[in-house]
């Protein structure tokens, strides 16, 4: 069972939609970024921070909880929403993801996967149904079905097994998943290889889920490999739901994506470069560290508000000797930054501009 | 030269007062709390916090900002309150305590102090003539005269002679002194020796400054010397200028010093208690690392609006896994929260009821 996303479209140019997602308990817009609330919250941010940057939908990572506090406690305290005191969406992934990049002695069976824990070591094992039940005490909007991601390159078989067992794993999730006001997304493998992409986008279609995840890129394969396996993909999907492209979140790869039809998006970077002191301006990035900022009396991006009142001289400082209020605001910032980008997104495709405002962030980002 | 700060008295209960300080710029109230911004910031909060708190004065570190990134780059982004982008008030310390506590082979002779940078180890020289000048460069609306704290107990000898060199040094930064638009402030020594203190306090009051510090208390001494050595201090001070006691900002001797008439205080532990999880509330301190917070859905204290969204099961969950959003939220309860204390001890002067009041603190805080 899963809850139902009804996907009405506002906009198209190309292949490039705008839509209103309505949810059992509200609705969002895409083109969307999803900030990632890693461990309960977007690293340095809180539910007060999410509302003021306007964000939709937060993701949050099922492997994190289910280890730190444990999906139990988070029900105790009502679910994600509770728990972290916002009222908005949450999307879950199911945690294979993290299962098989924090651990490199992870085993996967036919059945599910054993890992270690990075927290304390402990053996864990996580099946389709596990991952499920997981998700289901967090209560987020929509979850994830688990499964198999392999670093990229990687040889054609462990590319086929991958997603062979994604497919019978999504099947698994469907058929354990219970709650009536979640939807169930399954995610599409099938490394680079554009005829398996194509054959996992067509059996996943098949199943009538409530939305797409494609996974397993952005993991080291070429920027061109990717496309190609995303026009397989997506040629495949149905038109009338979601699609979800994983842990892409650069201007360029989401106008890109954006351009085939994808409406969905997640990614660590923006955050993660906020903190080592890399900011996105409508000039590119700047290395926030490099000397010559020392004693610039210039806000990071004039048209950035929620730093604007800031010296990139004085964020340099606060970045450079430590201070935790260097990485929210240079956080806060990346993601106003990155947000402010997806509504120019919507508002290009509604104009009839969007050909032209992706062929600019290019330019600008190349 | 120093600015002169008109005192304007609003209420008196027995030593205890409430008054308005008028600056060349502002005012303030007191009973006052400064949060402490280390370098350039309270830890993990921003001007904008400042201002959602209702701070009134800030503390700006003369040391750290002299080391990182040096006053000349403080002053070339508008002093602290631009490079901040803060319009309240600021207090800069002299440097004295840092250079004394973070350096164990510094060295004091009676030009100056000489010691090793925390930063880079290299050998830095401090005087009464260069703590004016750095903190003329950081135009603070207050600067404190550069004082010889040694930590307690200390020998007799060795407390009157850190007193005599803070009496010269106060002389020669007075003398030095030059922005009209900055109070310059002295530092009272001597210990613990009431006689000492005695006439430390009579010598400082001598030389007409804007306002008079109480230094070297809060340093190890007994509590009951520390109000005895106060006792005697505020005795020799003038009724019309501003005292305050440094260091200190717990609510018991917090409210101890204003019965006897301070004015002004400044402390790292609430903000230092809040990102170890210690968190004062109307029932007092509360260690939210305990297990017993796991689930508990209640906010840490209801009163405190800042923080009352958020579960003591969620905020505990942020600290054990060391996310800064547990250590920013639990900065932000306890320095509203101590501030709200001051608020209650200021209407508490007003209406004639400080005197239960103070019972009442030294009660629950015991």
């Amino acid at each position: 069972m899963t809850a139902r996303l009804r996907q009405e479209v506002l906009a198209t140019e190309g292949g490039a939609r705008r839509t209103r997602v309505h949810t059992p308990r509200g609705s969002f817009e895409t083109p969307l970024f999803m900030p990632v609330g890693t461990r309960g919250a977007v690293v340095h941010l809180d539910a007060g921070d999410y509302e003021a940057l306007g964000a939709e939908v937060v993701l949050a990572n099922t492997y994190h909880l289910m280890m730190r506090p444990g999906v139990e406690v988070v029900a105790a305290l009502g679910g994600l929403g509770g728990f972290t005191s916002w009222d908005g969406h949450f999307l879950s992934d199911s945690g294979g993801y993290q299962v098989m990049s924090l651990d490199d002695r992870v085993t996967v069976d036919d059945a599910g996967v054993t890992f270690r824990s990075t927290y304390d070591g402990e053996l864990v094992r996580l099946t389709p149904e596990g991952a499920v039940a997981a998700q289901e005490a967090l209560g987020a909007d929509i979850q994830m079905a688990l499964d198999v991601c392999p670093a990229l390159p990687a040889p054609a078989d462990v590319v086929r097994l991958a997603m062979e067992r994604t497919h019978a794993w999504v099947c698994r999730a469907a058929a354990a998943h219970q709650r009536p006001d979640q939807a169930l997304f399954g995610i599409v493998q099938g490394g680079v290889d554009p005829d398996l992409r194509r054959h996992s986008g067509r059996f996943l279609a098949s199943l009538d889920l409530a939305g797409y995840g494609i996974g397993g890129l952005s993991v080291g394969e070429h920027p061109s490999q990717r496309l190609a396996a995303l026009d397989s993909v997506v040629a495949e999907l149905p038109d009338d739901r979601p699609r979800y492209l994983m842990g892409v979140g650069d201007p360029v790869n989401v106008t890109e994506a954006v351009a085939r039809g994808v409406d969905m998006f997640d990614c660590v970077l923006p955050t993660r470069l906020a903190r080592h002191g890399t900011v996105l301006t409508s000039q590119g990035r700047i290395n926030l560290r490099n000397a010559r900022h020392t004693a610039d009396p210039r806000p990071l991006d004039p048209a950035v508000q929620v730093s604007s009142r800031f010296s990139r001289g004085y964020l340099r400082h606060l970045l450079k000797v430590g201070e935790p209020t260097a990485g929210r605001i240079l956080t806060l910032h990346n993601l106003s930054f990155l947000m402010g980008l997806i509504d120019q997104t919507r508002e290009a495709i509604t104009s009839g501009s969007f050909d032209d405002f992706k062929a600019e962030v290019a330019a600008r980002w190349a």
